[in-house]
């Protein structure tokens, strides 16, 4: 069932997507947002410092005043929590498919953010959620006194690392080559008592019975290859969401993040992307803001100069 | 005298200089941040409601929160009230001249903003702040149940129209072409019925003995070309301040305004600017914040970079 044409469907109801909504609805455009796991991972990173408004904020807070925000544009903006999953481009259109309904929207913003790199490598799959985890925030307190490690090397890493060592009485940071944390945080890590950084190591398995107890690696660590523990946080970077870009043919880099301009357009007009998914090299919930805003204004813009022909 | 050289000489004090630190202070970048007027525009803004993460705070306020923030990097970021009146390249490095000292920096970053454009006629110069003004949030409080004009059919123009509507008993609102607000507020400013609208209509003249009186105009108010009130708030826009860039061979767009790319990049290696200076079209702070971060972040790629070498 076709319902009406929408100035601009939203996908992605994270920080990003929200933050187009606000503009959008500032701009008086006719709006939809689209959003599949509300908040995507914003609310599940503990504390920001890095979002210049607040010097330390939630990410579920953060979160929530955003939402708030783009609820006041109601009369403009609606929110609904059924997914995209099919998308297509018909002349100047674009047709959005749910499970349930059709939808049509003049423009596009892709806010789709990415989702936790695999380490592909036998056990994983088998413990996930039985000793194999993604997100500290979420799983951390389950690891209390125990022995964990953190697979990754980069600033998430070190922040994932750090969020553990909280919790856990040992956290081994196990890095393929070296620590790419930001400064700030990779000091912390290094004062960190409780956390034992080893680079140029590799995870070749993980292994158990019901849950995870050891794993297996490329070098030894303490004499051994095997390393005995109760858990495994997986940080190794994320696949952008760009599956859904790429069916209308939306370009992408090579590391799959759609390709944006300054004004966050993508190559076929009337296609934006802002934030994770995008491919900008230094990926903050406020660049993504940033990116979003962009979107919605040069929509706006664009469409003051249609209704002038 | 030539004190250290510096990683990032950051010039200008408001909220997009001030972001700019934040990140350098967490990417442990040696920062210097020249302030000329600590603030710039933003706390003379009344209320912000479109930086996502606060549905609604003041200027002053949102000011102070990033100020404070970047406070908490003083190991690496010094601020300093000295503005910067001179600047020069000489090989890889920049020398930043102020009345008192000299400072080396590998990189800049302008964040100099912009100045509030005037309208050059005759009376403005003399009858500055004697009924002339150009921020409503600083004088608008001296004309309550006064007669007064807004010049200008800008977005700005009509916040500052809805803000001035608190006090006076009447707004002009005299704007050379059509309004040109954003819909919200220029929705606003329709309803608000102290707010006159008058389109098609230019300044010719601002006239008074002691203070201003009334003002001549390009056609007729009222039945005269001559309107008599109590004060004039011009809002016209803004120059931005490139000067210094320009010393040094940055490129500007037709309007002065710094050309960046994506990563707030210019045209000379080591030269960066964000915020209200800069070509992006939709200036708002969340965006000039978001350019902030990039261009941080850009710094501390290629600073790595050249330690690799």
């Amino acid at each position: 069932m076709v319902t009406k044409t929408y100035d601009v469907a939203i996908i992605g109801g994270g920080i990003v997507g929200l933050s187009a909504a606000i503009y959008c609805g500032r701009l008086n455009l006719r709006t939809i947002v689209f959003s599949k796991e509300m908040g995507g991972t914003l609310p599940k990173t503990d504390k920001i410092e890095n979002y210049p408004g607040f010097k330390s904020i939630s990410g579920m807070d953060l979160f929530k005043n955003v939402l708030e925000h783009a609820k006041e544009y109601e009369d403009y903006v609606e929110i609904i929590s059924n997914p995209v999953t099919d998308i297509k481009k018909s002349g100047d259109e674009f047709s959005l498919i749910t499970k349930k309904q059709e939808f049509k929207s003049k423009n596009v913003i892709f806010a789709t953010g990415s989702e936790w790199r695999k380490l592909n490598v036998p056990g994983e799959k088998e413990f996930s959620n039985k000793g194999v985890h993604y997100c500290a925030l979420c799983d951390g307190p389950f690891y209390k006194d125990k022995t964990i490690a953190v697979v990754g090397g980069s600033d998430s890493a070190a922040k994932e690392a750090l969020l553990l060592s909280k919790y856990a009485k040992k956290v081994y940071m196990l890095i393929r080559s070296w620590l790419k944390a930001e400064p700030v945080n990779a000091e912390r890590v290094k004062k960190e008592k409780k956390i034992q950084i080893i680079d140029g190591i590799q995870v070749k398995e993980i292994k158990g019975s019901e849950k995870v107890d050891s794993i297996e690696l490329t070098k030894e660590v303490n004499g051994k290859k095997e390393l005995k523990l109760d858990g495994v946080f997986v940080e190794i970077g994320h696949i952008p969401n760009s599956e859904l870009a790429k069916e209308i043919g939306v370009k992408l880099n090579k590391k799959a993040e759609i390709i944006i301009d300054k004004q966050s357009k993508t190559n076929i007009s009337g296609v934006y992307a802002a934030g994770d998914v995008a491919d900008t090299e230094f990926k903050q919930a406020i660049t993504g803001v940033g990116e979003a805003v962009k979107a919605a204004y040069d929509i706006y813009n664009e469409s003051k100069q249609q209704d002038k022909k």
